[in-house]
């Protein structure tokens, strides 16, 4: 390693992520790499730091000339943003852990990173603990990958493990928040919105083609109930929140963000709690799966921290990593077109022919029924008006999504008026094919 | 990237990997990276490649001036070693994907590399689809690793999976020479050998002590029966050859390699067939967990290919690698003071008073049992000499291996002589502790 001189180092924002990657400066002393300054939101506020170089104004790293990398921790689209492409334009490099700039402006970010020459280091805003984002720019280029899916939500992970073992939604979600694993308004993580975040960086970096997160098809979890969680296992499947993108055989990108059901041996399957995961297909490497932590103090300041020495070894071998979208005209997949297998639940009156209504419709939609189950007894039933209601499930071969979303719609129609044989309205999940 | 000149490359044996590597090559045109000439074993040989620049003397590349990297993928001692440390000392920066010369020989080629001012790529020499040993010299160092266990062995992990489901030791293994997973003569995989250099190269990276494979506690699978399967299941472990290595309370490494009862909730109890898997556990990341391709043409070409353009960018900076040693002074265990848990099956002949005999000596020796079953009708009874004999099996509490050791000495001892209780020799697995 050459050491022509030091790098210097100066953090905006000081949460938990920031003094994690403190602590690990303090307990590595990394051969010339110096943490210069730290930019806090309150400079008055009493903090346990053995680190003393403070300062409430994030310019002043960002101007200081003798700061080489400026490391953003911040989190959120504005200041942030802005103070990322401050620094680039000073000629600083960066590192982040900001998952909702990067998907949204990464193209402008590393447009910028190469007209002032510095390199951008963003392995932290995805899957904290696990390496993704590196191994995606550097190794992967060399294959081609088929299908990069995962776990990339903690939080509706952790939810999702409290559910398999029979627990209600709403009492995970309370537990979750006890955690410290959900926030008070957790909308963000339950509706898949994170997740979508993620899996579009991933989808961008894997495919060479840019994707913002509002072109991810997004679901949530928080329809789900014990039913589906208790005839899932009996069909030999667990629900997990999964970030998919894969190319079609039309050379699209089908990109989305759905529970699904999947097989309950596949490797996903059995990344419980808090964990992410992330598979990637493809050749000549076959599959690579990876699990970690995706959030936390330690696990995000480990990427952060190794972001850090990897631009510091970059600038001191004066390299330039050029993050490359070559296929910048491949289209996204309407999901309309693509085929999948799927999980249906339907509350039936329990009234005679009821049944028979529902399965009519799905007859003419064209659905090839592959399980069918109605059980009464198993304590799923509800009362609506007096009339017991009683849920059924039905799982079906490939249709085409578009299929599946008018079928819904006609069966949504079946609950309405008197003596309607449906009660609510009916919730579907794709079910992962397996590889 | 700076582009001062092409990095001309040569590649000595063209087996699997090596024209696994020269694909990579013909279909990616890494930019500047020119495969130059492939040194092969038989230089008459047809082959089907689009490559021509062959040769049959590998000196030739060594001492070829314009080639900057040689990739040794011969395999084996000699003459791989030798070619390893003339290229060295010919100032040419070495890949490899051998285990047998990195376990073995890793710290005269390290200092080598030092003196001679090359860098040593060796990412294919351990689990080839899994991206492990450029983490460990470059990431894991700002963290403390603690614990750092797989399945390192494809071949045993497969003949493991078709036991699982029912298949015996000795069928598993004719399926798995079948494939082209288990060779001719099986013993340095069943044997635990390979997986015996591929822990000792992580835990030497892992721990910063150069463990040499004759370091590590090596049991095989040979012999494991149907009857271990299946009670192990009933107590809900999976059988899998483990390699693990982990600082013990004394600052020692327990470094071993051995078949082992993993809680079937633990993620490599669930990793199956010809997968190979990599658990780490420590700080700040906590846990890190890799599946891919042990072996085979592609996962191993990949992390080769990875690794040559990884030391082209590496010339081209000017950035040498140092592979640290600088716990030299750390003691291994000795396995007799290693504390563990474990699993025993022993033949009882069905007479009165021979599980008494058993169960006495284990008293004797300080055993605490956890589970006690034997069970008749299950058809593993074994009839000798006119006797049936039933296998009988217990699990204990934590022990030092030493009283383990001299129990399975005394429980030998049951077997001898006419009316003996005992059939055969005792059969005794570790069970792994979660962490």
């Amino acid at each position: 390693m050459k050491s022509d001189k030091s790098i210097n180092v100066g953090i905006i924002g000081f949460g938990t992520v920031g003094s994690g990657v403190a602590d690990l400066f303090s307990v590595n002393l990394p051969s010339q790499i110096n943490l210069k300054k730290i930019a806090v939101k309150n400079i008055s506020k009493e903090r346990k730091t053995r680190f003393s170089n403070l300062t409430g104004n994030p310019m002043e790293l960002i101007e200081d000339p003798e700061i080489n990398i400026i490391v953003e921790l911040i989190g959120g689209y504005k200041p942030a943003k802005d103070y990322i492409l401050k620094a680039i334009e000073k000629g600083k490099h960066v590192v982040t852990a900001n998952k909702a700039v990067i998907s949204e402006f990464g193209p402008e970010i590393f447009k910028a990173a190469e007209e002032y020459k510095v390199n951008i280091g963003f392995e932290g805003s995805v899957a904290g603990g696990i390496q993704i984002i590196n191994p995606l720019v550097e190794q992967f280029s060399c294959g081609k990958i088929e299908n990069i899916s995962g776990i990339l939500n903690g939080t509706t992970n952790f939810i999702l493990t409290r559910m398999s073992e029979g627990m209600s939604y709403e009492d995970a979600l309370i537990i979750a928040q006890e955690k410290g694993f959900a926030e008070a308004d957790p909308s963000f993580d339950v509706d898949g919105l994170d997740a979508a975040q993620k899996i579009s960086i991933l989808a961008s970096l894997a495919f060479g083609r840019w994707i913002r997160p509002n072109e991810v098809y997004t679901e949530g979890i928080t329809q789900i109930s014990p039913v589906d969680i208790e005839y899932a296992k009996e069909l030999g499947y667990v629900i997990k929140l999964i970030a998919t993108a894969r190319k079609t055989n039309r050379e699209e990108i089908d990109i989305r963000v759905h529970p699904a059901l999947i097989n309950a041996n596949n490797r996903l399957a059995k990344v419980n709690e808090e964990f992410n995961a992330i598979q990637i297909l493809g050749n000549p490497f076959d599959e690579y799966f990876n699990v970690g932590k995706g959030a936390g103090k330690g696990p995000t300041a480990f990427s952060v921290y190794n972001d850090i020495v990897k631009l510091a070894e970059m600038i001191r071998s004066k390299t330039l990593r050029k993050i490359k979208f070559e296929n910048e005209n491949i289209r996204i997949a309407d999901q309309n077109d693509v085929k999948t297998e799927g999980y249906l639940r339907i509350y039936l009156r329990h009234v005679p022919g009821s049944f028979h209504s529902v399965i009519g419709i799905l007859a003419e939609h064209g659905w090839n029924l592959k399980d069918s189950i109605q059980r009464s007894g198993k304590g799923f039933e509800i009362d609506y008006n007096g009339v017991k209601c009683l849920p059924d499930i039905i799982t079906h071969e490939p249709l085409p999504f578009k299929t599946i979303r008018e079928t819904l719609a006609d069966l949504e129609k079946l609950q309405i008026g008197k003596g309607s044989p449906v009660y609510g309205k009916p919730y579907y999940m794709r079910i992962r094919q397996d590889f």
